[in-house]
């Protein structure tokens, strides 16, 4: 029984950086083979990025891609690790882009796995099942591998294994190349990912690989990205289980780790050829001569990573997501208007702890219909933080506006919010700042906000996470200390009754229902594509079934021009919700 | 010999308004009825429109949709129109929608054709190829049909024809249901389409239909809907081939129609039967018992329409595409910043022409840096067109701006025109206008504009038209007369150079390659995918190309901010193009 010591590098990549991302399959296989590794796995299209969209149909970002992949087997041999086997994620194509192709023809990109070693690529694997749901188009873009890829690992003694190599849904779905592996006697299978994070989405996963290693009667290796990508987060959560599903070794959540973990494996009977075909797959057995020995020393254990209480889950991929699309892109730093309400204290709280205070511009923007409270509170943010705080009144410009123009009711209250828009626009290019958008998915959702006005910005980190969520999360943030700043987030900011105050008095309760049924109507008809019918089945009051709905259809356009944010939820808006703005379709019509 | 007298109902059906398509359906058969029709044939997805995207997966539509089909049926008949054939696309399902279920099952929603007799549905036929590039994501939202439905129409006196029903896609591919249909022996095919317009579609489209009535050895039934829906038009262009591909009939572009043809349709021998499967679908033969008798009178001759010269199919389009995009989302009025620049110029000729001039606000918004020749232009231009002129100073509200803010260079250029996307909103508000967006494709895709400044606005006729195409359609426009009006578009608007008139002397030349050369260059980038070497091949200068590949790349962010507008070529900026924002590659490195 050969004891194979595997590394599982749960890392952050940046489409289109191919430079980049070699450099990091470089320093962290540095480092898999200081620890002693005989194998490291790296995500899903790794080396490209994920997810890469429409440059999957540029042939010239396929042949960087496949290039790339060349020049890091020898640049891996060159830095001496060339025993080190090596999976790495990758775009290949054996066609052109079948965009508008012939659908006959099985040719064209594939999201294709090699495994590195000695220089050269030793064996691939092109991923079987393509998702096509929620934020996945991955049929658009890619054809199908048909074909399992066995490789039989030989260590110097001549003991060898078998690991069978698959890509991410191919273990979401029952059948296929897990099938094949079981048929194929395989000892491990390594699933390389580049699978978002969702609420609790590490509740299913656990018990998912658990259910396909039984299934395959093998070891499942799971290794999975970290970090922001436009509106996506990856938030790791690496697992490692054995062949009855029980649960080896586990990482953190939206860290960088290097989880090393020595796996037993049955020996591969050199006699063993596995069939031709299984569960619709052919099989391919690729014999890898290695200079691999036992590990010497003590054994390698991963552990179990604790997992992330829900709200902490929830605040680390708003903080992460953030970060990765300022740094990503370049920003410096980033300015966020600061009301003293809740959305944007959470929004600044955000910000702060993915940059630093210092990267921070927190600008109170006090119109005519201000409270003092609003002041007081932007002003107790500021100071709890220590961002970069600003003043700036904005009647001049309202007052220039309406000397020039006849504005009354909505006209008049949507005017102060585009004149806060183009303050925070000026700013940004005065000076060089991202600006953020506070809106949070409620308000999104039933078209509470001004289109240019509130809707200004170039990443909104709210734009999934509902009202009720958010002072949930305020709450939970104001209990811990993180880069040694507690409680930031005004108390005040946190109890008061959410109001816009483009008019005296205004309260949100004007306008929209109570935010605890409002959030629980969404969590239905936007998360849970349910009819109205179906929500008053739930219990929900049929007056407010119908108003929410007809709200929420209504905003559709404005919706369509709204800055990207973090994804949490199954389903949020923007590409994974894709609705008609010219829709007649009215529920119970 | 029988003679089918067959109607093609080339009509506007709108998204989600299943009581109002329906109704034209009754409508439209009431005429063919009138002209002694036998058959009429709808657009796919007729009761429903097209594309209902995430509709799809809502139960309340999916049963909705159903309840409309038998509806109709049972209001066909009761208008009297149970003998006539109804042929009429919907959505279908059975089971759920089938996001992130197991891809291994089959089932779920539908894409759907019905052929309606006697009060009841008399076939069925689900789409077997589902498209899912460019503008479609049918493999997303749909599962396949496996199975050809044959209807063997028997007339009262014992004569029978093989009548092969398909949808849209079906036609686009070789092999499948027209080879399957050549198997049957079918005498005529019946495709009903939802195919978007794109320049020069139709000179695709009837050698497109011709093959596949050679493929099949039968007549085809080409029917496709009109009218716009979002960023889409549909433009008609509805055709009849003989088996030989020979052109029967064909009706107009982007006009609803009824086209009435006699066909002579080979009779079926009663002894025949198709085999069980052809071309890898099942074949089911049905009988239709009908009281038909051969037409009396005159023959029925279709004709064939006259093709629309390029520019005036291009102006119908972007027409259409704005008329529908007001009317279906029920805005009375539209309200357009008019420079005095070609760019606004033609959008206000497009929207005259679509609304009328009595439903068209222009507002002249003059800064300190506005030349005389823009005032008297965009004066000129009302006068010519007789839109609603409004003349709005932005002096005073960007120096309320400038008194509060220290802004220079950019900052100061973009502030003025933010402000008048504050004018335009607030006009908007108060009155209750569709604000339309004028960037044309060439800047947005360099990111010539300024977000949330000229950018503002629900819809864009000009997004998915390059500059160059701009003079070009100005130009034409100007030839001809539209509505009583001719000559709409300013010559100074035409002839002079382009300008944003943000700083004193600005000219787009400053910024900007020449628009010749940078839409050559766009066309290959934006719209074939070609890469930066392979431009560079076709003769384009290798600093402009990387200039333009570099202005182009960073503009992503822009764009995902942007009005939807009507597209008109094959890969336009929106739901066909889709691109990461965080992206560091770079052509060439």
């Amino acid at each position: 029984m050969p004891t194979l010591r595997i590394a599982l590098a749960q890392v952050n990549s940046t489409v289109g950086d191919l430079t980049g991302n070699a450099a990091t399959v470089r320093a962290f296989a540095a480092r898999a083979h200081e620890a002693g590794a005989h194998l490291v796995a790296f995500p899903e299209m790794m080396l490209t990025g994920y997810p890469i969209e429409d440059l999957t149909f540029r042939e010239s970002f396929v042949q960087a891609s496949k290039a790339a992949l060349a020049k890091l087997a020898e640049e891996l041999a060159a830095d001496g690790l060339g025993e080190l086997a090596v999976v790495v994620g990758y775009l290949d194509a054996d066609g052109p882009a079948r965009l508008g192709a012939d659908s006959t023809v099985r040719r064209g990109p594939r999201d294709s796995l090699a495994l590195l070693h000695r220089g050269s690529v030793a064996a691939t694997y092109d991923k079987h099942h393509l998702p096509n749901y929620g934020v996945f188009d991955e049929d658009r873009y890619f054809v199908p591998g048909d074909t399992l890829t066995v490789v039989r690992a030989v260590w110097a003694d001549g003991t060898a294994a078998d690991i069978a190599l698959s890509v991410c849904e191919d273990i979401w779905q029952p059948g296929g190349p897990f099938t094949a592996a079981g048929a194929a006697h395989a000892a491990l299978v390594v699933n390389i990912n580049a699978s978002p994070y969702e609420r609790n989405k590490d509740d299913v996963r656990l018990p998912l690989v658990a259910r396909r290693a039984v299934e395959a009667g093998a070891a499942v290796a799971y290794v999975n990205l970290i970090g922001g990508q436009d509106e996506l987060t990856f938030d790791g959560d690496s697992i490692i289980v054995g062949p009855a599903g029980e649960l080896v070794t586990r990482s953190g959540q939206f860290t960088e780790e290097l989880l090393v973990h020595d796996l037993d494996l049955p020996a591969a009977d050199p006699a063993w050829t596995p069939p031709g075909a299984a569960a619709g797959l052919s099989l391919r057995l690729q014999t890898l001569a290695t200079s691999w020995t036992e590990p010497a020393g003590d054994r390698a254990v991963g552990g179990v990573a604790e997992r992330l209480p829900d709200e902490a889950e929830v605040w680390s991929a708003l903080v992460l997501g953030l970060r990765d699309y300022v740094e990503k892109n370049r920003f410096k730093s980033v300015v966020v208007a600061v009301s003293g309400g809740i959305d944007s204290a959470v929004v600044a709280a955000i910000a702060v702890d993915a940059l630093g205070p210092k990267r921070v511009v927190g600008v109170s923007m006090p119109s005519s219909y201000s409270s003092e409270h609003s002041k007081s509170d932007a002003a107790d943010l500021a100071e709890r933080t220590g961002l970069d705080y600003r003043v700036q009144p904005i009647a001049p410009m309202v007052d220039a506006f309406l000397g020039s123009l006849t504005l009354t009711g909505l006209a008049e209250e949507n005017l102060q919010a585009r004149v806060r828009g183009v303050v925070l626009m000026a700013l940004s290019n005065q000076e060089g700042h991202l600006v953020l958008t506070t809106g949070n998915k409620s308000e999104l959702a039933v078209g509470y906000s001004t289109l240019y006005g509130d809707s200004v910005g170039g990443f909104n980190p709210l734009k999934d996470v509902p009202k009720t969520l958010v002072w949930q999360l305020a709450r939970w943030r104001n209990t811990v200390e993180l880069g040694g700043i507690a409680a930031p987030i005004p108390e005040n900011s946190i109890s008061k009754p959410p109001s816009a105050e483009l008019r005296p008095g205004q309260l949100d309760s004007d306008s929209l229902p109570d935010y605890e049924l409002l959030d629980a109507i969404l969590a239905g008809y936007v998360d849970g594509d349910l009819g109205r019918d179906q929500l008053i089945a739930a219990g929900h009051d049929v007056a407010l079934v119908d108003r929410v709905i007809r709200m929420t259809d209504g905003a559709e356009y404005k919706r369509r021009q709204s800055a990207p944010g973090t994804k949490i939820s199954f389903k949020a808006f923007g590409r994974d919700r894709r609705l008609p703005i010219t829709n007649r379709w009215r529920e119970g019509s």
